[in-house]
């Protein structure tokens, strides 16, 4: 079968890989319907190293059951399903307190051969925790949305349920990738009134905007912190959703909460610490968020998705086929795409 | 009257400063019964620069109402109040939400023409917001008690709440100091009942025990947090309250957070960051805390104290009267005291 390797920054590849196949009783097959390019794969695509060989990469996928494991419950070949971006029992005590990404027995695709996602097939391991059946049909119009659910749209979800978003708090979301634009999103249907966007590309918080933004700050650094002060009446906001990951991102989060307010990223950090002087102790600021257990979102999502009441799905701009796979890279690290769907 | 001053790191002096008086119709004038050194006293005490002049030191009290300004309603001489650590209004939209450190009126002793409470007497700005009326005569035996929700109390217990511990979490205290051991206190007092306290002078981790704490670790750094993980089945525990302030305590407190948990610190932070990096992230930690607002709690605590079923003012292992005040901060520092009492 076709699958994407990446060799090193800038250097992704599409060849051909060993079939996906049953391996574990636990395991089953899925063929794949549609992927997508993740913001975090940027960050190898940027600076990863050169190596002879290449290694698999892809994440977010959702598909049709081929074959299911003799110990796969509940899952039939010809099933559409989503899997989250980590696979996990769902029984294990981290799982249970809704923590998959902590999973005893869980683990990363595209890594000690597992698949990745961003190929025609998957073999995935402890199937019957990690799939989620959707009832839809293969050729749904709701896919893009549906394939969200995989992580983009629960990684905005986790950041602002971790903050502690509700009707009597109000947001800042800094970034306007599709993360960003899912936390703002999410913020809105947790039943935020007040969104403020921080970002600086217009078509992405035009989105925004569309999702629930209320305000948008494309400024940034000090100016940009002035501007969500002046728009708070100097105080900031009790919520901050971090969806970059960069050290000027996280500096400016903490610089645009409010006093007992809470910050939380889900931005992969590409920064060893945070600033939590004298200063921010006075301030009680609460630092939360982490990569995001999709998993335990995705049943919560799911009917606001097929009711049509939330589109995550526009966040995809762009759509190629598995060839085209290198260029989607491209085009998201170059800033021509927001997200690009992939349609092996 | 007489009262306290620091002139620097190990210079603490008792001497004549004018009275305590009436400036604004919302002061009050308390005559102290008992006060207090700090914890957090000791760093100036350790470290700050000679000067000429002294500065007033000391920020907690109980004591009697003198006088009343005009504005100061249902306040009256003869009554005996306690301070919390900060004076604050209790009335802005920060201390109506529990946050009256950041009152938008309030501000520190000893310091800008306030009184410290090391002294006879205070003059006490928003005295309707910032003291609270004691049910007891100025000779009863829960004074210290009483005394211990001007800060420490409430300091163990905002960083218990603040981590979300309960019945079902496990916790790590780190600090045999006296917030440590109210931290275990209030621990005990919210349900949990697993709480490993780490210290390592056993006199204070004896009263640990008599406070809730189910395990002792005396080990520090590696070994302690390996210690920690061993006690844990190699998990670490659900909350940790970080109850020194020190870089090692903040450090071994993310060593042994167990995946999803919370890192609380209240020890005033003696670094300028905490790690954040990818394994961090992974591992979903939240960390939060801060200085308490010991003002939100008093009322939630009071009753445990009147009805015995608390006895924070154990932490008090030595009182003095107000000119051996030097000698109550020697004796902190060099671990002669726990906690020293301070009867003016």
């Amino acid at each position: 079968m076709r699958a994407t390797l990446i060799y090193g920054a800038g250097d992704v590849r599409v060849e051909n890989v060993p079939d996906a196949a049953l391996r574990e009783p636990t395991d089953a097959v899925v063929r794949v319907l549609a992927a997508c390019v993740c913001g975090s794969d940027l960050w190898p695509y940027g600076s990863r190293p050169k190596t002879e060989r290449g290694d698999r990469i892809g994440h977010e996928f959702l598909g049709v059951v081929e074959q299911a494991g003799a110990d796969v419950a509940g899952l039939v070949p010809g099933d559409v399903v989503v899997a989250p971006f980590v696979w996990a029992d769902n029984t294990c005590d981290f799982c249970r307190e809704g923590l998959q990404t902590s999973c005893r027995h869980g683990g990363s695709w595209a890594s000690n051969g597992v698949d990745g996602g961003q190929g025609e097939a998957v073999r995935v391991p402890q199937a019957q925790g990690t799939l989620v059946k959707l009832p839809v049909g293969a050729d749904s119009a709701l896919l893009p949305s549906l394939l969200t659910l995989s992580d983009v749209f629960p990684t905005g979800h986790h950041c602002a349920v971790t903050a502690g978003v509700n009707a009597r708090t109000t947001v800042t979301v800094i970034g306007d990738g599709a993360v960003g634009l899912c936390a703002v999103l999410a913020a809105k249907r947790l039943g935020a009134e007040r969104i403020i966007l921080m970002g600086r590309h217009k078509d992405r918080t035009d989105l925004g905007r569309e999702f629930g933004a209320t305000d948008v700050v494309a400024e940034r650094g000090e100016e940009g912190v002035a501007r969500v002060r002046e728009l708070t009446g100097g105080d900031g906001t009790h919520t901050v959703l971090e969806c970059v990951g960069l050290r000027p991102a996280i500096e400016t989060a903490f610089a645009v909460v409010r006093d007992g307010g809470t910050v939380s990223r889900v931005g992969a950090p590409q920064y060893r610490d945070v600033p939590a002087d004298f200063g921010v102790f006075l301030r009680n600021i609460t630092l939360t968020g982490g990569v995001a257990p999709a998993r335990a979102y995705i049943e919560e999502l799911l009917p606001d998705i097929l009711d049509g009441r939330v589109e995550p799905g526009r966040v995809f701009d762009r759509t190629v086929g598995l060839d085209q796979v290198p260029d989607g890279y491209r085009a998201m690290a170059d800033r021509e795409a927001l997200k690009v769907l992939v349609r092996p």
